[in-house]
């Protein structure tokens, strides 16, 4: 399989027009090629362009209106729950952050629930966007059910992400982006690709048991049945602590789905009848002022302080390197921004067929 | 080893009693015996009554002041920032989710942090006393470093727990309480005490390898330099996705450390000259209120319908139950409330010897 390279800006103005020929304004588009470009750039190529064809299908298939405008349901000086309203999940996910940092402006804390929203590309966009503000982020999103809790055989829960971004001041932020899986789907996607047995701990098959094959799992989750999925975090059974990965993934569940009064667990993939695709999803938004608490210039020196030895910590044999959250993708983002991002063949393949579809241009490098 | 069976009302007393010999008020001293005791009862016999040991040894070594009045340093209508003097972790614990739940009254959320203290007994205790105001309720508190960094080899992070409880309306409530590591320290001594190998992926040794060797683990963090320990969740390396426990971990440092001037990482564990012990640990409390998103009814009949869905899912092969979070421990509490608790034979020796040295009287059933 051959990559090829695509200048970021090229690939955002090229992405945010398909958007636009979709329906979206040129803002929402915006929003939307933002994100899965930023994370292209930071290297989580499982949202990146890639995802333009599931959002046409979206839009087309009739679960994503492009031309909806959300509406703020409930607010408080510090809360709001806002209703995507069946819309692309970007804008109303940059919605609900600008919101939550509003309300941080006050009192030290913005917490904003979103329902009724479809997939909002990576979790850890919207937590940074607290960064230049000085303020942490969190986002979290519940997501298509792919994740077996803990002793059953049934995907019942999402891969539902948390991400937490805190400012510093010498060193890159602190940017964790995690799903409480053991793994992505993505990554079970790759090994397939690969012809590449999978790890034991990773996902189970339809009986409920820890599997090496992941096109089994894969075509068992594709069918769309819960019949098998992959492990929470923490892997199989209580040994490891997988019922840890669940009661987080559930924690999230609780925060974005069962707060904002949107769908959950199994709800999230289909209609009632199992007939159409219908996830109105929840998202969940908190912003925290650190300087409500301490000194601000006291915060990030801290910060700096604890990511420096945490780096220069002795490190395990073998190893030459510890690494801090968000800084592979730091470090990959200005790799890709000076080089171009390599696109896989076969997204390259759909990028194309949006160019020749919409008479767009498309710039290879 | 035999057990004995204490009845919890005199273990209360009785635990209250010796607070009260070492110089704490009253109600201080209630407030770390209640906490002890519910443990035991919920079946997490590692923060109960064990425990009390380790709080005499703190007050007489001088980093835990019995009669430490704790001071608001910070305050806005939503957060407070509370210095606990280095008094006790329960009394200054229970003040700080009070605090946040009184704020979460007039806004929907209530933030605290804590710093200066030291331990405080089990986190869901804390989140736990949200409930009877229909509110959610989050516990974390930093620790003790115990934990390596994805990579190194250095125990430099505490086991960290999050602690999630939320209202239900029939169901049990759901009480999520976890450490961020793949297992508590308490696990490795059971092991070692009953001279089993411990499962590979639990702990690493000096290098940084993981080991079969709960005694050598132990062995090293007592010696209190560093080398090796637990591994974070998810476990050694980054296959099974250790560093996202490692993620998790240090965003409780941040929560808990960082944001509120307490010690973070080792500084946790002793003085910079390494001669005393010296924890200041710092915690967080939070407290969301869900009717300021969604109407209270709703919400416990959706949580209710949630925790019902992922009770009747399918079992995996082998299995006869899947658990919801907090359903084990409610019943070993109710099995434990109506036939005393069991109390291993080296706590039992402990409480004897505070009952001759204090003359305090211990009913053992």
């Amino acid at each position: 399989m051959t990559a090829k390279l695509i200048h970021h800006q090229d690939l955002l103005v090229f992405s945010q027009q398909v958007m636009m020929k979709m329906g979206a304004s040129e803002e929402d588009a915006f929003c939307v090629a933002d994100n899965l470009v930023k994370s292209n750039l930071r290297g989580i190529d499982s949202h990146g362009v890639g995802r333009l064809k599931r959002y046409v299908e979206g839009i087309r298939t009739g679960y994503m209106l492009p031309k909806a405008k959300s509406v703020v349901e409930k607010e408080s000086p510090v809360i709001a729950n806002i209703n995507a309203m069946n819309g692309l999940g970007q804008p109303v996910g940059v919605l609900g952050m600008k919101t939550a940092i509003e309300k941080a402006a006050n009192t030290g804390v913005g917490i904003v629930t979103v329902f009724g929203s479809n997939h909002y590309g990576f979790a850890g966009y919207y937590a940074m966007m607290a960064l230049e503000h000085d303020l942490i982020g969190i986002s979290m999103t519940n997501s298509e059910p792919l994740v077996v809790p803990t002793f059953s055989k049934n995907a019942m829960i999402g891969t539902n992400p948390i991400a937490f971004a805190s400012p510093t001041k010498s060193e890159k932020p602190w940017v964790m982006d995690l799903a409480t899986s053991v793994v992505p789907s993505g990554k079970l996607e790759v090994h397939n690709r690969l012809g590449k047995d999978i790890p034991p701990g990773w996902a189970t098959d339809e009986a409920g048991k820890s599997t090496d094959n992941p096109s089994q799992v894969l075509t068992n989750l594709y069918r769309g049945l819960g019949e098998g999925g992959i492990f929470p975090l923490g892997g199989e059974g209580e040994l490891h602590g997988g019922h840890k990965g669940y009661g987080l993934a559930t924690m999230v569940e609780i925060l974005c789905g069962v707060i904002s009064g949107s769908n959950f667990l199994r709800d999230v993939a289909f209609t009632k009848d199992g007939k159409a695709k219908h996830p109105r999803v929840g998202h969940f938004f908190m912003v925290l002022d650190p300087s409500f608490f301490i000194d601000i210039e006291s915060y990030k020196i801290r910060m700096d302080d604890m990511i420096n030895r945490m780096k220069n910590a002795e490190k395990a044999e073998g190893q030459s390197r510890i690494f801090v959250h968000g800084e592979k993708e730091f470090e990959e983002h200005d790799r890709r921004a000076a080089n171009g991002i390599p696109i896989d063949e076969r997204t390259v393949e759909s990028l194309v067929g949006f160019s020749n579809e919409f008479s767009i241009d498309l710039k290879i490098i």
